[in-house]
């Protein structure tokens, strides 16, 4: 499958880039910046071998790509949406956009009037099959391939795309995805990241992702 | 420490009465009808040995304790406190109260204006230390004393009381409490059960607590 990490430039994107690229998808890693996109392609080359990750502008990455992960600021994530709507038309789209903000050392989940930030997203590209995922995954840990992990990773969706998307991740070793529902249940697991960063935050630990059982 | 838990017939309730009552706490099961509390108690005594378990009826619970545990269902959680908040001044009420629907097969959660279920409790028991803990522990599961787990308890509030309640929950072996920030963070660990009880429902698998790691 051809998977463009839109944005693609921060830990989650790394993350998600080199373990699908040595599941053996083709990766394009987007940016603003074509310059920025290849260098990175190439960082990201060196630490798996034979695998394809190719740096792009966010809008030839959309176009090239069947699925689409916006690994995006999620204050930016609306307008970039709006700019690359016709090339991500009929393709899988992933949030993990978590909306919020920081009020003295606490997060605070900021529920969009639309739902969820997927769901505002999904009023946008309405051509698109957008599913919610990967916003609780510890980005730092996951970017780094000798790390052990028994993570889970609830997703919502409304479409068929949510399958595809729960059988890509459960390949990712140490993912179980779990279906949390339809994408009007995507304000419960974008506000669950509110809730670890502030326990983070509180009980001074480092990154932890989610795990039920 | 004299821990009542009102309406604490259900499965949470006998979890917490066993487990606290193992630790040498005085245990009063508090209900509307006497004879439930008692029958109860009794049951639960003989689960434990050398514990102190009584039954009483919820006012003369909130009386007698220490700290209060509402494990009662939220429709009637508000209605109960208006009746007991002059039993309840200066003590520690803890809230695991998840307000929320069912919508055809789907749970939803139902944000009060308040913020909360542990803020809207607060504005009633305006003179006790609510604090928010215990939403998502596996009520069954718990209050099997031959059951095994690691899991984590997020707890939120704005008193030192939330300290004493951390302190409390880290004696009952297999559970770790988080510090999970100020009162108003409460929507964040209550909407937490609502979409484990969906990830339940669509994944068809047993009760699960969650961990951090």
């Amino acid at each position: 499958m051809k998977i463009a990490l839109l944005g693609g430039t921060g830990n989650l994107g790394e993350g998600l880039a080199l373990r699908f690229a040595k599941l053996g998808h083709e990766i394009i890693i987007g940016s603003r910046k074509i310059e920025k996109a290849k260098q990175l392609a190439s960082e990201y080359l060196e630490k798996v071998s034979k695998a394809s990750i190719t740096g792009m502008q966010n809008e030839d990455a959309a176009k090239e790509c069947d699925m689409a992960v916006f690994t995006i600021p999620w204050e930016f994530a609306f307008d970039t949406a709006e700019k690359l709507k016709d090339y991500l038309k009929r393709k899988i789209v992933v949030s993990p956009l978590v909306p919020m903000k920081k009020v003295g050392d606490n997060f605070v989940y900021v529920r969009p009037e639309e739902g969820s930030a997927a769901q505002k997203l999904a009023t946008i590209l309405t051509e698109s099959k957008v599913v919610a995922a990967y916003h609780a995954i510890p980005a730092k840990r996951f970017a780094n391939l000798s790390e052990e992990f028994e993570w889970d990773v609830p997703v919502c969706g409304d479409s068929e795309a949510k399958e595809v998307v729960i059988e890509l991740t459960e390949k990712i070793s140490g993912l179980r995805a779990l279906d949390a529902g339809d994408l009007s249940n995507a304000y419960l697991i974008e506000s669950l990241t509110t809730l670890i960063l502030n326990i983070m935050k509180r009980n001074k630990i480092g990154e932890i992702g989610i795990s039920f059982r």
